[in-house]
């Protein structure tokens, strides 16, 4: 297929590959225009704008945050103005609200909107491995069949209001977080008593399958707070996403302030770079005497 | 072996039950004596008191709380008194700290002290499929062996200290709280834009499998509050004690904060035969319009 | 002097009278214009544009939100295009990264900036005594001074930052309600056993003298959460404007999550329309068998 | 009167003392006897056991917990024990489930029960000047009214549940903890635009007049959370109290669980001998860099 990329990070990049590998005609842009350089040497085409980038049959976006996507989508030479007919596959981590007015403002147009927000570290990214949460109008959805089995190796559809699969990311991050505070809190708890590495590892195998307690327990039992997995700074800017969402809806969310408060203090404690699983170490370090 | 068995209500008789189908010589006490009966009618031997129970090489006590553990272990004719070399299998959900009062009771006695507290509601303990959190000196854990086959299909060996055993059980249930927790607020905010159904189906097959996700959703899904599976009071109970060991330890825990104060909102707003699950309804309601 | 007044809202329209009635010259502007009619009777004129409003001595703005002011003062014909040397009084309850930008956008002109927000509600703005918080250069607080006395019964100085004096304003209102939480949550404990009129008769009486504690716990002893005096929706806006603050500083607040958290409750509950005191009702039907 | 006094630590030496001035015939008793030399000294006489001590009109108990209560009123030769009528007047915090048995035993004796705790530290209570939440029968109340006088300067009458008096007394203790945690969030947040001198003499001026916010906004502009005035350890003994009364009633605290938290991780930061108000310090060091 013929498929624009907007947006060259280090989730978007990884996912631009695999396009150009699985022999999909691909079209990038990034606002810093050299990090489309290793695409291009592979075979994909430069674009001058996102307008651009949205000629083809579909074009993706996979930015930082909201103010990036309003951009790409919303400004001068931005998708939107391509108008074109190509499906535009929302693949950013954006706020409920701003899924909204993008499904509004697609609805305008002939241009059909899918959000399609992902479960999956740069790492997974790069081997296509993906999961993916897609949701929009059926047929636009039947039509990017082909570009997520090359990006992803699970798609699950979640209906026809594109901004649904949003929540279910930030509801999916809000869970993990939540996760990691009750390990932070009971090993603190216990660890006078019994090492993390055996708290953990009876209640992974006991009650807790799956990667998420897996690999956070894990990081828990080695400390390994840096380099950071899934920093603190976008975890936090997940939980503003949530927290934006429940505001809106009226959601009293008493969990989720917890993790927002340990998310600010460590990176408050422990520097921007930190990871989030770092609020286990602020819960640690509120129990510990004072150096 | 010849086993002694002290407290017969759900968990305890369902226990009892199995290892006198294993062919043990059992030998049953129970403060109302009548819940005996059955257990007599297949084989069981009466005691007439926690220490003529605890007699042969092993006795088990299976108690709804503290008070109980400590009137058969401290009492007059109480299981302390026998002092005949029998292990104590603590079974019961206890306190930390009278789990280190009892260790240290026995200690000064010719009779072993184990901890062993199960996970698993009576139908599991029914079906001989408990899961056994057991910690305690190492001869005394293989001295069990015969009897923790006979009631369980899994054994966590814990070390050497017997309130690592009730810490790791208490640390179990507030992380499956705190779970239902995140899905309580998660499901609140996400249902006026996606079913709690698709929000948990895709979940727990993308990022939480296990039995703990999976049962809660459901119940979440069917809102089958009552009747209870385990019931808030009890929750609430287990709860308390994580937030004694707390206050012992000096440990700050925010999210075990807002589990207690949700599982009080679930008894006084639902009644005493509420789910513990009914967390979630407590933060659904607070979401609500007052009628 | 020549004042100008942007905003005739419940509070601007008080204040603005007042400075009528001291006899300052007063220039008028509001986005619906037939709210200017009565001071136009009484004396005032109209402006065609908050720029306009701006060519006297000072002008000042009270406005309903962030947004609100920086459309009168960054938009077309707005108060900074004057930059006639007219000090511009903000006396809005707005962001602290609202007043930093207004600060930092003035002090690149003629025209001085000074941040006056205030303690006090519409009868007490009608009285012309509202307590005033003023931060910005001393020339300009001088130059102020007989407005200020016009309007207030008490001004604070609170240096030359202004946004210094928006974020006193915040927590000032924060700290509020987090009086309110605390009677609420201790009348609800503590009413099985005496009446809140006499629990708070003692407590205001030995503890917690001033308008606050005496103003507050009357509402809750009298349940008179409507009509409201300060609007749950009122106070939303300032509480989110503080974990906006909280948020940039990376500061963990969970008193002010709870407080936040109830805010949402008693508008989901009890409707917009509720006060904000409502925070203790809602606390007190946490604690109530549902219907 | 004849005056019996049980308990002579910091409060009660000092409240004793103030008897003896004032002529009343008193008679003290202490755990450790020693404490009770320098009453003697100055006219007391020495009771050999609680008993002896509740033998004329009135006997006042003043302990550090329900613990100590406990021995000194059903212990062998206890208060309970004596039976000849003279009021016992209970002044310690204690827990209102204590305070409710308590006067359900004295109900079966002759011999009345007033609960009688009181605001004021060590201090206050040498000076004469404590305030007295007082409950219980009418009568015992104005027979009590010469001893409330030369201890106090001020008796509040709580009706005749006496556990109603330690309720008020707790709420007291807790919506103060509440204030300084406020403050504490207030100061963290605004201490990089604006000094807590400043910050706190505006809002305590405009706003929270009255000793609990001009006393403990004075400990946190000038950091003197040691030596301690009102130490972590006895706020955590009442804020437990607190919990155990939230916990029968079923009433969720979440703003009381803030406290506890912070007062946890008080004692455990910077060690058993720090002040309550020190809950600021914790709020503080979760928004700086850490070491």
């Amino acid at each position: 297929m013929n498929v624009g990329f907007v947006g060259l990070g280090h989730m978007g990049g990884a996912i631009a590959l695999n396009l150009v590998k699985a022999g999909h005609q691909v079209t990038v842009w990034n606002r810093t225009p050299e990090k489309a350089a290793p695409l291009v040497t592979l075979g994909a085409r430069r674009a001058e704008s996102p307008r651009q980038a949205a000629s083809g049959d579909i074009v993706i976006s996979m930015l930082a945050d909201d103010r990036a996507v309003e951009e790409v989508v919303f400004g001068e030479k931005g998708i939107l103005s391509a108008d074109a007919g190509a499906i535009h596959v929302s693949m950013s981590t954006i706020s409920v609200e701003l899924a909204e007015r993008l499904a509004a403002a697609h609805a305008e147009t002939v241009s059909p909107f899918v959000s399609a927000p992902v479960f999956g570290r740069p790492a997974i990214a790069m081997a296509g491995r993906l999961t993916i949460l897609a949701a929009g109008a059926p047929a636009a959805l039947e039509a990017c069949a082909p570009v997520f089995s090359a990006i992803g190796h699970r798609v699950f559809q979640l209906g026809e209001t594109p901004s649904a699969a949003n929540l279910v990311k930030l509801c999916g991050n809000f869970m993990m977080m939540s996760a990691v505070e009750a390990m932070g809190e009971a090993m603190t708890l216990a660890k006078s008593r019994i090492s993390p590495e055996m708290l953990f590892d009876v209640l992974t195998e006991a009650l807790f399958p799956g990667p998420v307690y897996e690999t956070y327990s894990q990081i828990l039992i080695d400390a390994a707070y840096k380099p950071a997995r899934f920093g603190a700074l976008l975890a936090l800017k997940d939980m503003n996403l949530m927290a934006a969402a429940a505001n809106q809806s009226r959601v009293p969310m008493p969990l989720l302030g917890v993790v927002r408060d340990h998310l600010l203090g460590a990176i408050a404690q422990f520097g921007d770079d930190v990871d989030s699983s770092a609020i286990a170490l602020v819960v640690e370090r509120n129990a510990e005497r004072a150096a």
